[in-house]
């Protein structure tokens, strides 16, 4: 199996703030992580801060998953990659100390794959990535499902019109209206969405 | 905050099986498990083996979680308490040494809410056990949307449907068949898609 390609965000430590302790502590932290990783024979592509330039490198990097290393700021951090991953959602596997309740529920709506509090032994990092992917595969799933579910609702509420449409000013049946439309779509080589959404636009342009 | 109660599922052990050592393993994670859940502060209400009577248990009891603790058959477990939350989902959280990628696909589709490979310190239990409870809320709230959307694509198939019926045998214009729908809707107290379903079987009866 391809190493899986994996990019780090950690907090930005800025220039003066190095001899803070629990930066410091922070940045031990994100060193046993990353030796972890490595230890486990996964690929690290990059290991950035949480910035506004976020998107665009992961948008470069397309890493496989991304794990963030948050210990005190997650939410901050998050919202970061929320908007790194919104138009193409990735794995995202989030370190912190923070358990409190409201930040796990806004990680979860944010779309979170896993959600580690507190330390993770070296040994217990596969698992856990394993079953972060696992979960993220089966919430594209369900999260593909109810975009098609949708679409096809939109779709149908379009269709539906314009064969009304084409049933009251033409003095077509339902089945006739429905036959008119799919000839239409044929010819123009358009989706049948497509053409009954045309159907309405004139009509609306028409006054109906 | 009310304390929550959880069920413990765990591995059935057979008289004559109680020397067999990796079994004796098992039983004494288990007990650290629970003695981890207790110190926790949790209320476990039950703790039962994963057999045919489980699932009348669990819906007797209404637990606000389940905790399954299968060391090496996860899967076995697994079917028996698919089958006992499949009517009404509960968060469930697994601890197993099961790390195969098939078994937690299998699980993850399954809709547990929280797969823990190996063992867990005492300290973790409760930031694992909140994530897993928002992770269930979550999920639950997309799969609501997701039966939602669904419900409303087939009842709007079946009003579009009945709408076309009126249209073509009795030469209304889409927006009077919708009024005559509504108002017969409203005469007998039902659902519009209730009523529009009472019209196309009949037509079907008639041959429509």
């Amino acid at each position: 199996m391809r190493k899986l390609r994996i990019v780090v965000v950690n907090t930005l430590i800025h220039p003066g703030d190095e001899h803070d302790a629990s930066l410091q502590l922070q940045a031990q932290r994100g060193n046993a992580l990353r030796i972890g990783l490595l230890e486990s024979g996964y690929d690290i592509i990059a290991s950035l801060p949480a910035d506004l330039y976020l998107p665009e490198r992961i948008a470069q990097l397309q890493p496989d998953m991304i794990i963030v290393d948050a210990e005190s700021d997650a939410r901050d951090v998050l919202e970061h990659i929320v908007i790194a991953t919104r138009d193409e959602r990735r794995p995202i596997v989030l370190f912190t100390e923070d358990g409190a309740t409201d930040s796990i529920d806004a990680a979860m709506a944010a779309g979170v794959s896993a959600y580690i509090v507190a330390g993770l032994h070296a040994e217990r990092i596969a698992p856990v990535l394993n079953v972060a992917l696992a979960r993220f595969r089966q919430e594209a799933k369900l999260r593909a499902e109810l975009d098609d579910t949708r679409h096809k609702l939109a779709e149908r509420k379009v269709i539906e019109r314009a064969k009304g449409l084409l049933m009251t000013h033409h003095g077509l049946s339902e089945d006739q209206a429905y036959q008119r439309l799919r000839s239409m779509a044929m010819n123009k080589k358009l989706r049948l969405a497509e053409i009954a959404q045309r159907i309405i636009d004139v009509e609306d342009l028409l006054g109906g």
